[in-house]
């Protein structure tokens, strides 16, 4: 299962997608179906977390990738475009790209 | 570490606040001396991971909670609004409750 250290590596990225409600089953099923197809076969691709909100509001992919450049050569190939074209025309995308400044854990952990 | 796994539970927060570059590092100090010095002792907490955006327009935090009544009784103690308080002073907060509806990993693991 995916797992969160602090630091640069892997580079994590969470887009956030806002969409209507009675959208939110289609998205994640087109999410889903893209990362699983294409995505997760990239040179670099780690892991990649789908959340769905429970206001059905967000859906929030949760990725982590072994560098910048491997997920930007992700992005420019071919394969996943139909489908995050069609994500967009039911949602709205906000990404970021980050790293992990600090990690807590409760007492005693 | 904190670990991602499918399902309902632990139940997932992930916040985003968007700050001016040049306030992301008080930004991240602040929400780093609360969670350290109060959030994590509350019951139900599971972890928290500090996400520091590489263009410095964003500060999200992935938290994990053992139940939704555990994260509000947290917010509705006393203890970290200063800290909040002194957050939104600089930082606009987009927030979102999750489950994880699926988990994607490379091929052969």
């Amino acid at each position: 299962m995916p797992t969160i250290s602090k630091g640069r590596t892997p580079v994590t990225f969470i887009n956030v997608f806002t969409v209507a409600p009675e959208n939110q089953d289609r998205l994640i099923k087109l999410l889903t179906e893209v990362t699983e197809q294409n995505v997760r076969h990239h040179a670099g691709f780690i892991s990649a977390s789908l959340h769905r909100s429970v206001d059905g509001r967000k859906v929030t992919m949760y990725a982590q990738w072994a560098g910048i450049e491997a997920y930007e050569s992700m992005r420019r190939n071919p394969g996943p475009a139909p489908a995050l074209e069609r994500a967009l025309q039911i949602a709205t995308f906000d990404p970021g790209m980050y790293e992990v400044a600090e990690i807590f854990l409760p007492d005693g952990k």
